[in-house]
């Protein structure tokens, strides 16, 4: 694999997820506890003490921060140590604490150098608080390192094979566009005149009236992405149809392992519930993407590029996107080697 | 551990497990996928789609060979890819695909250099197919090396302490015999008037008169063996007693595994039916070898020379067979690296 | 970790667990077989017969020995091989026999040279067999190096936090001294007028009234634990007052995991059954130090020191016995290089 891109924005956790309990999750291989501290304030601590090395999501939450729950210190949400429990001398100590951005519903938390957080950099999932729309929520852990998952996101050509209650193949016969920006890429596919799906059917009702139909992908290092379906009668404008936003932000929790961050929304005044969302995403995602996942990560037995993977023209967005990302963890490299 | 024997054949499966569905199995450490081609050619590839590794095995059975199911490409029986269900451009694509010998029902796979696969070498087990016979068929997966299993063949003596429901030690006492022609190794024991065992009486009932004894073993590289266990009324022609074929086909699953498959038969007119049999061999195998060899392998904590074992008579079969199977390996590592 | 000091006696069971039957443990990560020869003597062999490797304790055990139950080779409990079942012809061989130690109902075994088993280092625990006393019997398997258990052990300041049930800080406020002598490690802490505690009140009940608290911990390498915990009512001499002397031996299984032994006594003459005490034992070892050991083991990334640990006061009884420990594993490391 590649490795991780350090200076970047990784989801942590949907905002709904901190509270005044410890929420513990791994990510980039770091063992990192997430609390909000007594102003509400998103908080993520490196999950040890620096003392004996207790995971701190073992101790408790104090109103000035957290006492670890062996020895009793206590450690501001900066990881400052504040008070040793038997001794007026507090000792330095300081654990690595990550900044974090709560925008959109999302905790994002910056990998990277602790200096240099970049606000700019947070990818734009705002219509996750839109008010006229109402979502779905989720999170899935894959036993697959995520530039697999980027693959099969940004490869959408799987949905026949691997989702076929999905009952639809929208992409043969289309258009699909390729753009890279700056280090974001953009696939999009534009298909006209065929019949619409199973499940679109559900939300866009045609009665067996043909549609045009979009995917509309864009994708931010290291590894967030938008996709909004479309369906339009055809022949009608594009105003007039459907879309179906969704989200799709993997963190790595370790090389061969992701947290699968999801999101769909429909308008709020849609007459559908969103159970059949909520149903058909985890069917997908858990039962049918993730078992696929994790046994093509097993059957793995080197880096991606050394096995020599066969290109189709299919690929070109999950290419272009694999190599914006290798590029910046190259220059990455490169900085932190030309610093030392 | 002494590695693989490359250019060999391999027990893969029974005939009778292959079909128009996959059979997935590990075999030298590599997952392959078994199945029948529309006019029933027994078929091995390696279960990996070289677009993005997902395993074939996931796919499905096409009338002109396998669909992947992750993108679609299809590929022949030979490995070839011969179709992508998106784009009438077909990659150029090859899936390894192994050798097969289909045989006294026995599926044989070809590990070594594709070109040249040997059918001479092929072992005989014809006595399996014998239309005067009746048998019994199975398969264990040990967690034990395969040498661990053919030394444990090898040297019957271990039937007195680990199988003592046979109820007979039938070596003490007797005569052991081993020659080694070519690549074959022979261990024959004869052991004169003795008790008949609990096993044997129910196949050869003697109501307490003494028998000769005797076990005719042959093994072929890499680990393949016969064993005939014999009894006859003492002082009675060898023509007139009974007979007792068995095959054990080892095949490694990995350096820690083995794919153990056997076979015993009565002549079809015999009276007893195969479910004695089958009890007494899963009974042993699975039971009290599988536990014993996999206890053994956990115990090493190095190669078996390494650490030095302790030579016994009774291990001349199976030291023999060890050292023609070195020897191979050896010269095979030799050519190859003189070609290269 | 700092490894293992070879040259010591490291707990292997206690007396009562030792019988005509096996038992097998992982003691510094050799499999061993421990029984009591006819003799009634405390034996202990390497698990593991030199022939195929069978460990010897899936055969059993005879007048004379041990005999295997894979091929039959019998050894006596000094591991000599005695017999072969096949061959009058008995094979030179020989097992690893350990020096054993029993006293105080404890099995010591010398992990070191065999030739210079040091009866002079067996530490004292004799108050166990003290006829005045009556005594539970423990042993918890953590999955943690025995370090982090020994540090959990000096560190007694863990009491508050880790185990909230005991009711009562008893450190706060007293006067902590360690003393090393020769490689002897004490530490003890003296607390004057505090009330009594929910668990001491159970055997020492004071009913409201001050007590003077004391913990005396008396270290031994590699890993043995001796501490008395006092209380007597305030101003009044300490020979008025209670013990509840106990016993905290620890025996590393591998480098990431510790069998812990342990033992409380009470005068037998006091009117308290012993179920409380092993409740209490059992909910702080196995089910408050052992999981957060476990989690603080998972935790490390690397050496205790290597992750530059903080230093508090209350350290120090721990720090000296690492470092005690190590010094010695260091001489003895130089003591073989030397010798070689």
């Amino acid at each position: 694999m590649t490795g991780y891109l350090r200076n970047a924005w990784y989801m942590a956790a949907w905002s709904h997820e901190l509270g005044r309990e410890f929420l513990t999750r791994t990510i980039l291989d770091e063992n990192i506890v997430l609390f909000r501290d007594a102003e509400g304030t998103a908080t993520a601590l490196v999950d040890r003490c620096p003392h004996r090395f207790a995971p701190l999501s073992r101790g408790r939450l104090v109103e000035d921060g957290v006492q670890c729950g062996y020895h009793g210190l206590t450690f501001d949400p900066h990881g400052h140590c504040i008070r040793n429990a038997l001794d007026s001398k507090v000792p330095r100590a300081k654990i690595r604490h990550f900044s974090l951005c709560e925008r959109d519903h999302i905790v994002w938390l910056w990998a990277g150098d602790p200096e240099y957080p970049d606000a700019k950099l947070v990818p734009d999932f705002s219509y996750i608080t839109d008010p006229e729309l109402k979502g779905i929520y989720g999170l899935s852990t894959f036993r697959a390192n995520y530039e697999l998952v980027t693959d099969n996101l940004m490869d959408l050509s799987h949905v026949e094979f691997l989702h076929p209650a999905l009952g639809g193949a929208l992409l043969e016969g289309g258009q699909h566009t390729v753009d890279v920006k700056g280090n974001r890429v953009y696939s999009n596919w534009r298909t006209q005149d065929v019949p619409n799906t199973v499940s679109l059917e559900m939300w866009y009702p045609t009665h067996g009236k043909h549609i045009d139909h979009s995917f509309d992908m864009r994708w931010d290092p290291p590894a967030n992405i938008y996709l909004g379906v479309g369906a339009t009668l055809t022949g009608r404008p594009r105003e007039e149809g459907f879309t179906l936003p969704s989200a799709h932000l993997l963190t790595p929790e370790t090389e061969a392992s992701t947290h699968y961050f999801w999101h769909g929304a429909l308008a709020k005044e849609h007459p559908q519930s969103l159970d059949d969302m909520r149903k058909i995403f985890t069917d997908a995602f858990d039962r049918e993407d993730a078992p696929m996942l994790e046994a093509v990560q097993r059957n793995m037995d080197g880096d991606f590029w050394s096995l020599r993977p066969i290109m189709l023209a299919t690929d070109a967005g999950a290419v272009r996107a694999r190599r914006v990302l290798t590029k910046l963890i190259e220059e990455e490299r490169e900085r932190n080697a030309a610093s030392v």
